[in-house]
Protein backbone atom coordinates (compact mmCIF):
# COMPACT_ATOMS: atom_id res chain seq x y z
CA UNK A 1 0.00 0.00 0.00
CA UNK A 2 1.57 3.42 -0.88
CA UNK A 3 2.15 5.72 1.60
CA UNK A 4 1.73 9.61 1.63
CA UNK A 5 2.63 12.97 4.05
CA UNK A 6 0.42 15.60 5.19
CA UNK A 7 0.80 18.46 6.78
CA UNK A 8 -1.10 20.91 9.58
CA UNK A 9 -3.54 20.00 12.51
CA UNK A 10 -6.37 20.85 10.00
CA UNK A 11 -5.52 18.09 7.26
CA UNK A 12 -4.58 15.62 10.00
CA UNK A 13 -8.36 16.34 11.08
CA UNK A 14 -9.89 15.13 8.15
CA UNK A 15 -7.42 12.64 7.88
CA UNK A 16 -7.91 11.07 10.84
CA UNK A 17 -12.13 11.08 10.62
CA UNK A 18 -11.86 8.99 7.18
CA UNK A 19 -8.95 6.63 9.27
CA UNK A 20 -6.03 7.04 6.96
CA UNK A 21 -3.55 8.26 9.43
CA UNK A 22 -0.87 5.71 10.26
CA UNK A 23 1.84 7.88 12.03
CA UNK A 24 1.86 11.60 13.29
CA UNK A 25 5.11 13.20 13.68
CA UNK A 26 5.61 15.92 15.93
CA UNK A 27 8.22 18.54 17.32
CA UNK A 28 5.33 19.45 20.05
CA UNK A 29 2.35 17.35 22.12
CA UNK A 30 0.21 16.01 20.11
CA UNK A 31 -3.72 17.31 19.78
CA UNK A 32 -5.33 14.41 18.47
CA UNK A 33 -5.72 11.02 20.91
CA UNK A 34 -4.01 8.78 18.50
CA UNK A 35 -1.46 6.29 19.74
CA UNK A 36 1.23 6.20 17.22
CA UNK A 37 2.85 9.49 17.55
CA UNK A 38 6.40 9.77 16.93
CA UNK A 39 8.21 13.05 18.73
CA UNK A 40 11.11 14.10 16.99
CA UNK A 41 13.03 17.51 16.64
CA UNK A 42 13.24 20.72 15.49
CA UNK A 43 15.65 20.39 12.65
CA UNK A 44 13.89 17.01 11.80
CA UNK A 45 10.34 18.55 11.58
CA UNK A 46 12.13 21.11 9.18
CA UNK A 47 14.01 18.82 7.01
CA UNK A 48 10.86 16.81 6.54
CA UNK A 49 8.14 19.58 6.18
CA UNK A 50 7.25 21.22 2.52
CA UNK A 51 6.53 24.10 3.98
CA UNK A 52 8.42 27.60 4.25
CA UNK A 53 6.81 27.96 7.31
CA UNK A 54 7.14 26.18 10.41
CA UNK A 55 4.71 22.61 10.85
CA UNK A 56 4.30 20.93 13.96
CA UNK A 57 2.63 18.02 12.87
CA UNK A 58 3.04 16.06 10.08
CA UNK A 59 1.06 12.45 9.24
CA UNK A 60 1.44 9.50 7.56
CA UNK A 61 -1.53 8.44 5.75
CA UNK A 62 -2.40 5.22 3.47
CA UNK A 63 -3.46 5.65 0.02
CA UNK A 64 -7.21 3.87 0.08
CA UNK A 65 -8.83 1.82 -2.08
CA UNK A 66 -11.81 3.00 -4.13
CA UNK A 67 -14.28 1.03 -4.26
CA UNK A 68 -17.01 2.72 -6.66
CA UNK A 69 -20.69 1.73 -6.75
CA UNK A 70 -22.67 5.07 -7.14
CA UNK A 71 -21.82 7.36 -10.44
CA UNK A 72 -24.99 9.52 -11.06
CA UNK A 73 -22.22 12.23 -10.94
CA UNK A 74 -18.91 11.96 -11.69
CA UNK A 75 -15.78 14.67 -12.57
CA UNK A 76 -13.52 13.53 -15.41
CA UNK A 77 -10.19 15.81 -15.63
CA UNK A 78 -7.63 15.33 -19.07
CA UNK A 79 -4.80 16.65 -18.29
CA UNK A 80 -5.11 19.26 -15.37
CA UNK A 81 -1.43 20.54 -14.76
CA UNK A 82 -1.70 22.60 -12.36
CA UNK A 83 -1.51 20.96 -8.07
CA UNK A 84 -3.74 24.18 -7.25
CA UNK A 85 -6.66 23.56 -9.59
CA UNK A 86 -6.63 19.83 -9.35
CA UNK A 87 -7.02 19.96 -5.63
CA UNK A 88 -9.57 22.77 -5.43
CA UNK A 89 -11.66 20.41 -8.31
CA UNK A 90 -11.73 17.65 -5.57
CA UNK A 91 -12.95 20.20 -2.72
CA UNK A 92 -15.44 21.41 -5.35
CA UNK A 93 -16.71 17.99 -6.22
CA UNK A 94 -16.96 17.36 -2.57
CA UNK A 95 -19.20 20.27 -1.65
CA UNK A 96 -21.84 19.30 -4.59
CA UNK A 97 -22.10 15.60 -3.63
CA UNK A 98 -20.02 14.49 -6.85
CA UNK A 99 -19.08 10.63 -6.28
CA UNK A 100 -15.85 10.62 -8.08
CA UNK A 101 -13.22 12.18 -9.61
CA UNK A 102 -11.26 10.63 -12.32
CA UNK A 103 -7.99 11.68 -13.44
CA UNK A 104 -5.97 11.02 -16.79
CA UNK A 105 -2.61 9.95 -16.54
CA UNK A 106 -1.73 13.22 -17.39
CA UNK A 107 -2.82 15.35 -14.65
CA UNK A 108 -0.78 16.46 -11.73
CA UNK A 109 0.11 14.61 -8.91
CA UNK A 110 -2.89 14.02 -6.50
CA UNK A 111 0.12 13.61 -3.52
CA UNK A 112 1.54 16.74 -4.16
CA UNK A 113 2.29 18.57 -1.04
CA UNK A 114 -0.58 21.83 -2.86
CA UNK A 115 -2.82 19.71 -4.69
CA UNK A 116 -3.61 17.99 -0.97
CA UNK A 117 -3.88 21.62 0.49
CA UNK A 118 -6.21 23.01 -2.61
CA UNK A 119 -8.72 20.16 -1.52
CA UNK A 120 -8.67 21.18 2.06
CA UNK A 121 -8.74 17.69 3.41
CA UNK A 122 -11.90 16.59 1.15
CA UNK A 123 -8.70 14.23 -0.73
CA UNK A 124 -9.60 11.94 2.14
CA UNK A 125 -13.17 11.67 1.57
CA UNK A 126 -13.87 11.71 -2.23
CA UNK A 127 -13.12 8.89 -4.60
CA UNK A 128 -10.45 9.75 -6.92
CA UNK A 129 -9.13 7.34 -9.41
CA UNK A 130 -6.00 7.46 -11.81
CA UNK A 131 -6.96 6.19 -14.86
CA UNK A 132 -3.83 4.12 -16.25
CA UNK A 133 -4.63 3.17 -19.75
CA UNK A 134 -6.30 6.21 -22.40
CA UNK A 135 -9.68 8.15 -21.08
CA UNK A 136 -11.72 6.76 -24.22
CA UNK A 137 -11.62 3.54 -22.46
CA UNK A 138 -13.14 4.60 -19.65
CA UNK A 139 -15.62 7.37 -20.94
CA UNK A 140 -16.64 4.01 -23.44
CA UNK A 141 -17.21 2.01 -20.49
CA UNK A 142 -19.14 4.82 -18.73
CA UNK A 143 -21.58 5.03 -21.57
CA UNK A 144 -22.36 1.06 -21.83
CA UNK A 145 -23.26 1.76 -18.02
CA UNK A 146 -25.76 4.33 -19.23
CA UNK A 147 -24.11 7.59 -18.10
CA UNK A 148 -24.18 10.69 -20.37
CA UNK A 149 -20.82 12.06 -20.96
CA UNK A 150 -20.34 15.62 -21.51
CA UNK A 151 -17.83 17.58 -22.46
CA UNK A 152 -17.29 21.31 -21.76
CA UNK A 153 -15.69 23.26 -24.49
CA UNK A 154 -16.07 26.21 -26.48
CA UNK A 155 -16.71 25.24 -29.73
CA UNK A 156 -19.93 23.80 -31.71
CA UNK A 157 -21.85 23.06 -27.64
CA UNK A 158 -25.03 23.44 -26.06
CA UNK A 159 -25.43 26.42 -23.57
CA UNK A 160 -25.20 25.00 -20.29
CA UNK A 161 -28.63 26.41 -19.17
CA UNK A 162 -30.21 24.51 -21.91
CA UNK A 163 -28.43 20.77 -20.79
CA UNK A 164 -30.93 18.77 -19.26
CA UNK A 165 -30.45 17.34 -16.31
CA UNK A 166 -30.14 13.09 -16.77
CA UNK A 167 -29.99 10.53 -13.51
CA UNK A 168 -26.57 9.74 -14.67
CA UNK A 169 -23.99 12.23 -16.02
CA UNK A 170 -20.00 12.82 -16.18
CA UNK A 171 -18.41 15.82 -16.90
CA UNK A 172 -15.01 16.10 -18.71
CA UNK A 173 -13.19 19.13 -18.12
CA UNK A 174 -9.64 19.91 -19.85
CA UNK A 175 -5.98 21.04 -19.41
CA UNK A 176 -5.81 24.56 -18.90
CA UNK A 177 -4.15 25.75 -22.27
CA UNK A 178 -5.76 22.70 -24.43
CA UNK A 179 -9.17 22.21 -23.20
CA UNK A 180 -10.45 18.46 -23.87
CA UNK A 181 -8.76 16.63 -26.64
CA UNK A 182 -10.90 16.47 -29.93
CA UNK A 183 -11.26 12.38 -29.57
CA UNK A 184 -13.27 12.98 -25.87
CA UNK A 185 -15.06 15.67 -27.24
CA UNK A 186 -16.15 14.00 -30.44
CA UNK A 187 -16.79 10.40 -28.37
CA UNK A 188 -19.09 12.50 -25.64
CA UNK A 189 -23.01 12.30 -25.18
CA UNK A 190 -23.27 15.83 -25.65
CA UNK A 191 -21.21 18.91 -25.51
CA UNK A 192 -21.42 22.05 -23.14
CA UNK A 193 -20.25 25.86 -22.72
CA UNK A 194 -20.62 28.25 -20.23
CA UNK A 195 -22.25 31.18 -21.51
CA UNK A 196 -19.57 34.04 -21.85
CA UNK A 197 -19.93 37.18 -23.09
CA UNK A 198 -16.41 39.23 -24.61
CA UNK A 199 -13.59 37.54 -22.65
CA UNK A 200 -13.86 33.65 -23.49
CA UNK A 201 -11.74 32.42 -20.55
CA UNK A 202 -12.49 30.81 -17.41
CA UNK A 203 -9.58 29.21 -14.94
CA UNK A 204 -10.59 25.21 -15.33
CA UNK A 205 -11.64 24.71 -11.64
CA UNK A 206 -14.17 27.70 -11.74
CA UNK A 207 -15.65 26.55 -14.72
CA UNK A 208 -15.69 22.98 -13.29
CA UNK A 209 -17.43 25.10 -10.15
CA UNK A 210 -20.39 26.23 -12.34
CA UNK A 211 -20.73 23.05 -14.18
CA UNK A 212 -21.05 20.75 -10.51
CA UNK A 213 -23.18 23.74 -8.74
CA UNK A 214 -25.65 23.94 -11.80
CA UNK A 215 -25.96 19.46 -11.88
CA UNK A 216 -25.12 18.80 -8.03
CA UNK A 217 -26.77 15.96 -6.83
CA UNK A 218 -29.50 17.00 -4.39
CA UNK A 219 -31.01 14.70 -1.28
CA UNK A 220 -33.79 13.19 -2.40
CA UNK B 1 2.17 57.05 -12.17
CA UNK B 2 2.59 53.92 -11.19
CA UNK B 3 4.80 51.11 -13.12
CA UNK B 4 4.67 47.31 -13.16
CA UNK B 5 6.24 44.60 -15.28
CA UNK B 6 4.23 41.99 -17.06
CA UNK B 7 6.10 38.45 -18.54
CA UNK B 8 5.31 36.54 -22.12
CA UNK B 9 4.03 36.72 -25.07
CA UNK B 10 0.46 36.54 -24.47
CA UNK B 11 0.23 38.85 -21.48
CA UNK B 12 1.98 41.60 -23.61
CA UNK B 13 -0.38 40.85 -26.77
CA UNK B 14 -3.62 41.61 -23.89
CA UNK B 15 -1.67 44.67 -22.63
CA UNK B 16 -0.98 46.08 -26.13
CA UNK B 17 -4.48 45.66 -26.95
CA UNK B 18 -5.29 48.11 -23.95
CA UNK B 19 -2.59 50.67 -25.35
CA UNK B 20 -0.84 50.25 -21.15
CA UNK B 21 2.55 48.84 -22.58
CA UNK B 22 5.51 51.70 -22.04
CA UNK B 23 8.66 49.78 -23.19
CA UNK B 24 9.19 46.22 -24.55
CA UNK B 25 12.40 44.54 -23.04
CA UNK B 26 13.49 40.97 -24.94
CA UNK B 27 17.30 39.14 -25.58
CA UNK B 28 15.75 38.16 -28.77
CA UNK B 29 13.70 39.15 -31.71
CA UNK B 30 10.72 41.32 -30.55
CA UNK B 31 7.33 40.03 -31.99
CA UNK B 32 5.35 43.37 -31.93
CA UNK B 33 5.34 46.16 -34.34
CA UNK B 34 5.67 48.50 -31.35
CA UNK B 35 8.23 51.29 -31.14
CA UNK B 36 9.65 51.34 -27.76
CA UNK B 37 12.11 48.09 -27.87
CA UNK B 38 15.34 47.70 -25.31
CA UNK B 39 17.07 45.14 -26.45
CA UNK B 40 18.93 43.14 -23.33
CA UNK B 41 21.56 40.13 -22.78
CA UNK B 42 20.08 36.78 -21.63
CA UNK B 43 21.69 37.64 -18.17
CA UNK B 44 19.89 40.74 -17.91
CA UNK B 45 16.75 39.03 -18.78
CA UNK B 46 17.12 36.42 -16.21
CA UNK B 47 17.87 38.75 -13.84
CA UNK B 48 14.68 41.00 -14.41
CA UNK B 49 12.47 37.84 -14.81
CA UNK B 50 10.18 36.65 -11.92
CA UNK B 51 10.10 33.36 -13.81
CA UNK B 52 12.25 30.60 -13.08
CA UNK B 53 11.59 28.88 -17.09
CA UNK B 54 13.28 31.28 -19.49
CA UNK B 55 11.51 34.48 -20.35
CA UNK B 56 12.27 35.80 -23.63
CA UNK B 57 9.86 39.19 -23.37
CA UNK B 58 8.82 41.59 -20.59
CA UNK B 59 7.10 44.99 -20.58
CA UNK B 60 6.96 47.95 -18.50
CA UNK B 61 3.31 48.90 -18.50
CA UNK B 62 1.65 51.57 -16.89
CA UNK B 63 -1.15 51.36 -13.95
CA UNK B 64 -4.38 52.96 -15.62
CA UNK B 65 -6.65 55.27 -14.15
CA UNK B 66 -10.12 53.85 -13.58
CA UNK B 67 -13.15 56.20 -14.50
CA UNK B 68 -16.22 54.36 -13.57
CA UNK B 69 -19.74 55.28 -14.93
CA UNK B 70 -21.65 51.71 -15.15
CA UNK B 71 -22.12 50.02 -11.92
CA UNK B 72 -24.62 47.19 -12.53
CA UNK B 73 -22.56 44.25 -11.87
CA UNK B 74 -20.02 44.60 -8.80
CA UNK B 75 -17.48 42.79 -7.06
CA UNK B 76 -16.24 43.50 -4.01
CA UNK B 77 -13.22 41.74 -2.17
CA UNK B 78 -12.78 41.45 1.73
CA UNK B 79 -9.66 40.71 2.39
CA UNK B 80 -8.65 37.56 -0.53
CA UNK B 81 -5.24 36.81 0.64
CA UNK B 82 -4.11 34.43 -2.66
CA UNK B 83 -2.64 35.90 -5.43
CA UNK B 84 -4.37 33.34 -7.43
CA UNK B 85 -7.41 33.76 -6.27
CA UNK B 86 -7.30 37.73 -6.98
CA UNK B 87 -6.25 37.29 -10.29
CA UNK B 88 -8.46 34.13 -11.14
CA UNK B 89 -11.68 36.53 -9.82
CA UNK B 90 -10.48 39.55 -12.20
CA UNK B 91 -10.60 37.01 -14.87
CA UNK B 92 -13.92 35.38 -14.33
CA UNK B 93 -15.60 39.06 -13.44
CA UNK B 94 -14.58 39.99 -17.14
CA UNK B 95 -15.94 37.14 -18.71
CA UNK B 96 -19.33 37.30 -17.25
CA UNK B 97 -19.53 41.24 -18.16
CA UNK B 98 -18.84 42.48 -14.40
CA UNK B 99 -18.27 46.45 -14.66
CA UNK B 100 -15.82 46.12 -11.90
CA UNK B 101 -13.60 44.10 -8.86
CA UNK B 102 -12.94 46.83 -5.95
CA UNK B 103 -10.52 45.57 -3.64
CA UNK B 104 -10.18 45.93 0.48
CA UNK B 105 -6.64 47.32 1.62
CA UNK B 106 -6.12 43.66 3.02
CA UNK B 107 -6.35 42.05 -0.52
CA UNK B 108 -3.52 40.85 -2.22
CA UNK B 109 -1.11 42.71 -4.34
CA UNK B 110 -2.51 43.17 -8.07
CA UNK B 111 0.39 43.60 -9.83
CA UNK B 112 1.87 40.73 -8.37
CA UNK B 113 3.64 38.44 -11.08
CA UNK B 114 1.08 35.47 -9.95
CA UNK B 115 -1.76 37.65 -9.61
CA UNK B 116 -1.02 38.87 -12.99
CA UNK B 117 -0.88 35.74 -14.36
CA UNK B 118 -3.79 33.92 -13.41
CA UNK B 119 -5.94 37.08 -15.07
CA UNK B 120 -4.65 35.74 -17.95
CA UNK B 121 -4.67 39.61 -18.97
CA UNK B 122 -8.41 40.48 -17.86
CA UNK B 123 -6.71 43.10 -15.75
CA UNK B 124 -5.56 45.26 -18.61
CA UNK B 125 -9.31 45.30 -19.92
CA UNK B 126 -11.39 45.31 -15.91
CA UNK B 127 -11.28 48.27 -13.89
CA UNK B 128 -9.92 47.04 -10.68
CA UNK B 129 -9.88 49.34 -7.72
CA UNK B 130 -8.10 49.23 -4.73
CA UNK B 131 -10.13 50.99 -1.55
CA UNK B 132 -8.10 52.99 0.56
CA UNK B 133 -10.62 53.51 3.41
CA UNK B 134 -12.89 50.26 5.02
CA UNK B 135 -14.70 48.87 2.58
CA UNK B 136 -18.11 50.08 4.58
CA UNK B 137 -17.63 53.12 3.38
CA UNK B 138 -17.58 51.80 -0.24
CA UNK B 139 -20.86 49.93 0.53
CA UNK B 140 -22.90 52.86 2.29
CA UNK B 141 -21.85 54.81 -0.75
CA UNK B 142 -22.97 51.66 -3.23
CA UNK B 143 -26.16 51.86 -1.50
CA UNK B 144 -26.99 55.48 -1.86
CA UNK B 145 -26.25 55.13 -5.31
CA UNK B 146 -29.53 52.46 -5.42
CA UNK B 147 -26.60 49.32 -5.63
CA UNK B 148 -28.22 46.02 -4.18
CA UNK B 149 -25.13 44.58 -2.03
CA UNK B 150 -25.44 41.20 -1.41
CA UNK B 151 -22.92 39.13 0.84
CA UNK B 152 -21.94 35.56 0.55
CA UNK B 153 -21.81 33.52 3.77
CA UNK B 154 -22.62 30.55 5.29
CA UNK B 155 -24.87 31.57 7.93
CA UNK B 156 -28.38 33.16 7.73
CA UNK B 157 -28.52 33.06 4.52
CA UNK B 158 -30.79 32.71 1.23
CA UNK B 159 -30.17 30.06 -1.05
CA UNK B 160 -28.28 31.41 -4.49
CA UNK B 161 -31.21 29.91 -6.30
CA UNK B 162 -34.11 32.22 -4.42
CA UNK B 163 -31.82 35.45 -5.01
CA UNK B 164 -33.89 37.80 -7.24
CA UNK B 165 -31.67 39.59 -10.15
CA UNK B 166 -32.03 43.74 -9.75
CA UNK B 167 -30.68 46.22 -12.25
CA UNK B 168 -27.63 47.05 -9.77
CA UNK B 169 -25.87 44.30 -7.71
CA UNK B 170 -22.56 44.34 -5.84
CA UNK B 171 -21.28 40.91 -4.60
CA UNK B 172 -18.78 40.64 -1.54
CA UNK B 173 -16.55 37.92 -1.49
CA UNK B 174 -14.42 36.88 1.70
CA UNK B 175 -10.71 36.10 3.07
CA UNK B 176 -9.98 32.57 2.44
CA UNK B 177 -10.44 31.69 6.11
CA UNK B 178 -12.40 34.05 7.91
CA UNK B 179 -15.13 35.23 4.89
CA UNK B 180 -17.10 38.17 4.50
CA UNK B 181 -16.83 40.12 7.96
CA UNK B 182 -19.31 40.53 10.22
CA UNK B 183 -19.80 44.17 9.52
CA UNK B 184 -20.22 44.41 5.94
CA UNK B 185 -22.46 40.95 6.24
CA UNK B 186 -24.95 42.83 8.24
CA UNK B 187 -24.38 45.98 6.49
CA UNK B 188 -25.73 44.25 3.31
CA UNK B 189 -29.08 44.42 1.45
CA UNK B 190 -29.01 40.49 1.32
CA UNK B 191 -26.97 37.50 2.70
CA UNK B 192 -26.72 34.70 -0.13
CA UNK B 193 -25.14 31.29 0.33
CA UNK B 194 -24.22 28.55 -2.35
CA UNK B 195 -26.25 25.29 -1.48
CA UNK B 196 -24.23 22.96 -0.75
CA UNK B 197 -24.43 19.46 0.97
CA UNK B 198 -22.33 17.65 3.06
CA UNK B 199 -18.53 19.39 2.87
CA UNK B 200 -19.64 23.15 3.58
CA UNK B 201 -16.42 24.47 2.02
CA UNK B 202 -15.95 26.37 -1.49
CA UNK B 203 -12.51 27.94 -2.67
CA UNK B 204 -13.08 31.50 -3.05
CA UNK B 205 -12.81 31.94 -6.42
CA UNK B 206 -15.20 28.97 -7.39
CA UNK B 207 -17.70 30.36 -5.20
CA UNK B 208 -17.22 33.85 -6.85
CA UNK B 209 -17.34 31.83 -10.06
CA UNK B 210 -20.69 30.38 -9.42
CA UNK B 211 -21.68 33.68 -8.18
CA UNK B 212 -20.99 35.67 -11.11
CA UNK B 213 -22.01 33.15 -13.66
CA UNK B 214 -25.39 33.58 -11.66
CA UNK B 215 -25.78 37.08 -12.05
CA UNK B 216 -23.79 37.89 -15.20
CA UNK B 217 -24.79 40.20 -17.48
CA UNK B 218 -26.67 39.65 -20.36
CA UNK B 219 -26.37 41.31 -23.85
CA UNK B 220 -30.08 43.27 -24.08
Amino acid sequence: MKRFLIEGEHLIEEALKANVVETIITDTTCPFAFEEVVLVSEAVMKKVSQNVSKVHLIAVCKEVEVDLTKKERLLILDGVQDPGNLGTMVRTAMAFQFDAVYLSNQCADLYNDKTIRSTQGALFHMPVIRVKDELDCLVASLQEEGVNVVATTLDDAKPLKEVETCSKMAFILGNEGQGVSKSLQAMANQRLRIEMQGFESLNVAVAAGIVMYTFQERVK
